[in-house]
């Protein structure tokens, strides 16, 4: 923390912030310059926290130092954090490609699905068994039939499978199912769902909220991992901002800043972001070229009957061109993707 | 749902969307314009989203015209929904100011806070048991004995007490300790929450998310309403914008906007969409003036101790000035605040 | 300028981090904290940015302290600027009312509203003459025929009168014409317009574009307070969120801040903000219980036959009734609307 | 345009609004839904804005359908439009690859770039002469001085000319010194600036604006087209979002969007969205894999002593190495990047 002192407060003023300072448990170091007093607070953390001095007389700003993450900080553990999932390990050099129909509908949907995206080179399933939808009126999922059909298929294409879990509830039965449990936007501080993924028995996927800054998302990853489950995995699907072509505004400069100050893996998702099919492999190839580590999209046999998502999802056949494009950009961000043998 | 056809397209093109639409179970309505064509869709909400017609050839846009929202709509209910908290009718002439800390932190605390807040006008004392915080290293409130202060509190002074639930299990004690339940800005769209709010016997105030579009807020409303529960108060508490001198930024503008097609009440919270202190008092000066049906404020007799937003904190004699001013604005308005007898 | 070391960095980093600071003309202040070393860094403004020593082996990150105004700072001049125009002091006690419409149409037009507004109590005309519209094929004013209407009204009515320049040309022929010469919030940082403001013989009314930080918005009116023209109003006219019921969000909570930093004075537009009639009335009241110096409000006589804005502009009836809730509101402010006699 | 009418409006009011429209000269289509009528309005532009309907009884809400941009849009011209400079088209598959200092400082370092760029591969030379700077305190470019070593530059390595007009006075120098006339995004929407572009012998590189939506920056480069220049191109370069991490918020979704509803070429501008030399590499990456038709990026031979811009350019290696990596992309988007001969 830096105090930034008026240009006209004297060394009473000064003074005065200082012993504040040193009263909550701190230490304070009067920096003078050429026109102010700034003084700057190390020290433990005490149990008040040091902004509390800003009514003081002469204080006109208070400008935060510590970053208070600490587990997801790559100064904590500087080698990456490798998230392993079936055969790939998540934040690895290979791709993670993580693919499948928004909602779960039928077993038919999704075999056909499974099968086609793996077949493309996909490694991991993706399908909505629990759906937080805006509307109360609107489809909201097959709920346990929805992870019934899910086990299914994992079982008949070895595909390991993400779903979202919404609620304590839903928690317990999805820990059982899937092999990645998927935190939405929407629960992104939704603080008692992240503890209990954090006694968690399988990895987290956790989904920026369409506001979250990169300090709250880092903080959210902190409350999985200091209840204890190491295996988090980021995952950026846009923000809000004012843009009227896309639903969402994909921020992918938060990728490469990500990647720099914590040691977790980082994923994209483009379809959610987009809201629209066409902008979908664009964004997706500049996911990876931004050095994502892997990406997560929404495809359907027949996007036009899909129950949700409709207009975001990517047939077959352009989720198979999607690959090849991917394949061919993968080898300059030093990346590949393997189809599964 | 309005289809916009581009200039080029054919009479073959609009047949053929105009079909699609038929065979979803919506009627069409072609409008020829001098350079395009459009087409209006109405009937029966069929069980797929019309929009999945947007990939066929020549359509270059969707435009949503029916408003998802039902029983929050004045369409519906065009007289206002009064919201009774104790003495008070949140929704009439008389304006709800609820003030109190933002930690319950002890019983002495509580009182003192309480009786200065009721003594200066406030009908509705707020205090926080379960704290939704973004580091997990910092104060989670103190749970059921936050609760049992509050209850204390209310015995000892009348005053009716609103504090938030942040997942089931604390739903159920809030609804037990409280005479309305918050659902933080953080949990606007967590739907398993929201539908246990509509089972409740307490009413509730439902906070804006930061990123939440009037038509998110509504639709959480929606959920509420659909459950059961058809006292619900609504609060605006800042958006996130770019904005680097409040915390959020606070939007009035849709205070008049909700009270014009929602028949809910109306709330403004200028202390969290602030951040701080210097903001407060001239953004509850505007709330009022913009016809909110009251406000709600962090009230602490000593700010720089509080555990918890110290820096957003009236002290007792700010917040009973801010009380002499909203005295004189609310006549101007049509409003009164009646200090309690 | 704050600069943070890694927690890993050694005394060598920090070394070379406090020789390089030397080096380019500054005093480099290293603080020890528990877990990393933060070096302040004071003196004279170099030539070159430290925030060039950003890429030193070691430095997580800058963090800026010094605030770069100097004229507008109320650090510098603690008292009120006070622009005076016509009988008015704006930033005085008195609420500076300017309403008009937003294009000058024709004399009569002019002339009815300026009669109208007076009555009301308006103290400044307002209208377009030289109009910055987002399409080339919209009505782009009326040019120098439109000043020479605002002439004439200001003669026949003694209203004082604001109007915009977009340009050099422009602004010479406004300069001739009006009381208050206005930069438009697209022209925010037109640098080369500020700095001819900066020449002007009148004072010039600055509003804050729509993207335009509180710093951006300071920092253009030093432009032109450094170019020798003293004589700046501040306006605010709303950014550009997420909102999809107001044109912009209009953000009343830099109105407290900007009276805080800066001496000179600040209205608020909210016609341009909301972009709709329904909205204008209850924006403009929070606006003067904000701590707005004034307001900026379209009016025309015959809304629906407005060549530009048609849908914020008040009609006179609706101006009038406006007014009689601002009496009502600006003592509560300690502020007086008179009627000129 | 579409009007939405209440749900409890009755046929009069229908009627009414139907007779409105027609009197402004347009044509009144009612659709009859199950709930509500919808009103499509088509015909010739009147002189008056449909939207003045909005204020008579039973409507709610207006909702635009046609789209302003006429001689930028797709639909008017399908095939791209190839903007010829020095030995480049850009638009068509070689990528426009412009590269240089932030600002002109000496003909040395000016000339030291230009010869590093040009044999990593780029094909255009930028460099600020007349730098629009928030401050008025700091260094404002070299001016004509700045010209004229650009044009030395040119002449010695033969590389093409991209610098910043910023007003009528500098555009008349830039546009003989200069191969491509840059309007800056603070400049965006200067009509005057636009309509001098419109009549200008050079192209016109076109910054978005940070707060630009689509459809101004289309509109924006219609009064160019509209003017009479039909060589613009654009470039996107970061819109105002909550980002804290980089300056402003890379919008890569625009990218194609914009392909799909313009045929001018779409650049992109990674350097000042990032305002951090980290972020630079991956979002050229990005947006080079997400279609866009080249990149602008800030290189300069010792950034640290750069005078404008330090922290986001690149050194000399760091550009090298940033051309091998988008030669190792091109190909998966189908584009060349050819070092010039």
């Amino acid at each position: 923390m830096l105090i930034v002192m008026a240009s006209d407060a004297g060394p009473d003023d000064v003074r005065r912030v200082c012993d504040a300072v040193r009263e909550l448990g701190y230490e304070a170091h009067p920096i003078p310059g050429r026109t102010r007093v700034a003084i700057g607070i190390t020290g433990n953390q005490g149990p008040i926290d040091p902004a509390s001095v800003a009514a003081l007389p002469g204080v006109i700003e208070l400008i935060p130092v510590t970053r208070p993450y600490k587990l997801t900080s790559r100064e904590m553990q500087p080698e990456d954090t490798l998230v392993r999932v079936g055969q790939l390990e998540i934040g690895g050099p290979q791709l993670a490609v993580i693919a499948g129909p928004c909602s779960v509908e039928t077993l038919g949907q999704t075999l056909e699905t499974a099968r086609a995206v793996a077949a493309a080179g996909a490694g991991i399933l993706r399908g909505g068994a629990f759906k937080p939808r805006t509307s109360p009126y609107t489809f909201q999922g097959l709920g346990a039939e929805g992870l019934e059909i899910l086990r299914r298929a994992r079982e008949l294409t070895g595909l390991p499978v993400v779903t979202e879990a919404v609620d304590g509830e839903s928690f317990d039965l999805v820990e059982r199912a899937a092999d990645v449990i998927q935190i939405g936007a929407r629960n992104m501080q939704n603080y008692s769902l992240l503890r209990r993924a954090g006694r968690a028995s399988k990895p987290i996927l956790l989904k920026r909220s369409v506001s979250g800054t990169l300090l709250e998302l880092l903080m959210a990853a902190e409350y999985i991992l200091a209840a204890g489950n190491r295996d988090v995995i980021l995952c950026e699907r846009g923000i809000r901002a004012f843009s009227d072509y896309s639903r969402y505004t994909l921020d992918l400069s938060i990728v490469p800043e990500l990647k720099r100050i914590t040691h977790l893996p980082v994923l994209v998702d483009p379809s959610h972001a987009a809201g629209r099919r066409e902008l979908v492999a664009p964004l997706a190839r500049a996911a990876v070229a931004a050095g994502a580590d892997g990406i997560m999209v929404e495809v359907h046999p027949t996007p036009r009957a899909a129950l949700s998502d409709a207009a975001q999802s990517l047939d077959l056949p352009a989720f198979a061109a999607l690959m090849d494009e991917l394949r061919a950009i993968a080898p300059a961000v030093r990346r590949v993707i393997e189809v599964r043998a």
